[in-house]
């Protein structure tokens, strides 16, 4: 397995103190997911959980509808490939030859059918199944934080939880925001966990996509302790997600939905 | 001119009281490249310097050469499009019929291609031809956050700033990290700024985009409020730039090449 940190010596200076030490740095490797032998993708990404980063990735863009269309999957750890086997591909991604290439900045790399894709996969939520205090969001966030040891080592990753009303149920993280999310997905898939009433709770900031993400993954709550971008707002609206941000101590804003706090 | 943030009415909960109140929320627009009639790429950014950050976009990632090879280049505004005129493009660029998309993530959708592009483009730093004591790095961040008055309204921009030993020459804000650093460059090369003895001040995380996109800039030094990941330090220093992370206050991490750091 590789590792998802390093340590290097650094110089320090703090103060007026100048020292040489031993510092820890978050790593990013590119992996490349072939699809029935052919290059699909490159995601650079910090190396865990990659099998559950690629079926997540895999299931939010469309490429599969279901886990149980990957007939295999199997990871060659030192060459950086995932291969995938499947008989069920999504028939727009069939002709698609030029390999994708997406970024440890959190970048997606989907070329003009995102919005396609976008609405064949984010779902809209109907329902209330799930409500929230301040309190429960504040602790949540709390729980959050404690958890993320390595982004408070070495400042170089982000965090996502997937959580209910009682707390955290597992949480991952990555160098690259979407490939954290992408992990919770994977796994939830493999193991058959419903996402109704579920949570996501986020280090980053709100983007389009983050937003598109979560209703993709199928929860009706995001909260964060960043900002959001209007635009992710205007999606969270018509999707009917609960949008929580700048979740600092004893504070937060609600943007969307306001349905799901409750006083 | 689109707007580069909005107003929205939240609800704000702070420690115990509860009130709905206008806050300032960031935009994304995505902006559509057409080089010579066909789609190139579509970018969501922040909408402002766009003409810069397409000219820096495309010098950066060598799909032209230089600026004078931008016959024409025209914004059509409200129908988010940028029409670029070349007669030389890169000929690897011309058999590429995929349009891609670049998030507000501050993705690049580069495919399969990246390390050939950026092995044209980055360019090797030989020599010093700058060098900054611990306190003008320590005042340099400082100018950045003192100038980046939308990050601290709205929590969701990154920003970067040109500067060389005597202090801010430009700075630029985008949602997207790279856009930030195209808008910078894309006016040097506008304008014929010369980088030589140039350095780059960015709040962001210095991950192997950000660190090739300086190189390609072509400044030697980097210096950032947040983390490197270790594959941008690789990149560092195989291309012999100056990487200072963590600079907070009065303290800060040199990483790689600290000869450009003076006592």
């Amino acid at each position: 397995m590789k590792e998802i940190e390093t340590k290097r010596e650094i110089i320090r200076i703090s103060n007026g103190k100048i020292e040489r030490r031993q510092d820890t740095i978050v790593t990013e490797y590119p992996i490349t997911v072939k699809i029935n032998g052919q290059e699909f993708v490159t995601m650079v990404c910090t190396p865990e959980y990659i099998e559950d980063m690629v079926i997540g990735y895999l299931a939010s863009e469309g490429v599969i509808k279901k886990y149980e269309e990957i007939k295999d999957i199997w990871i060659q750890e030192k060459e950086g490939f995932v291969h995938v086997t499947t008989d069920k591909i999504n028939p727009y991604y069939q002709n698609f030859q030029n390999k994708r290439y997406i970024t440890s900045c959190c970048g997606m790399s989907r070329q003009g059918f995102v919005f396609v894709n976008d609405a064949l996969t984010a779902k809209k939520m109907q329902d209330v199944k799930v409500t929230l205090t301040p309190e429960e969001c504040f602790r949540l966030m709390k729980e959050l934080q404690a958890s993320a040891v390595t982004f408070q080592q070495t400042g170089g990753v982000h965090t996502a939880a997937l959580c209910d009303k009682n707390g955290m149920i597992m949480n991952r993280m990555d160098i690259g925001r979407h490939n954290a999310l992408d992990k919770i997905y994977g796994y939830c898939l493999k193991n058959g966990i419903s996402m109704e009433g579920k949570i996501i709770v986020f280090s980053g900031r709100i983007s389009s996509e983050i937003l598109l993400k979560v209703a993709k993954i199928g929860c009706e709550v995001i909260l964060s302790k960043s900002a959001p971008t209007e635009f992710a707002l205007q999606s969270a609206e018509e999707l009917g997600i609960t949008t929580v941000g700048f979740i600092r101590n004893e504070s937060m804003n609600i943007y969307t939905c306001p349905e799901r706090i409750t006083f």
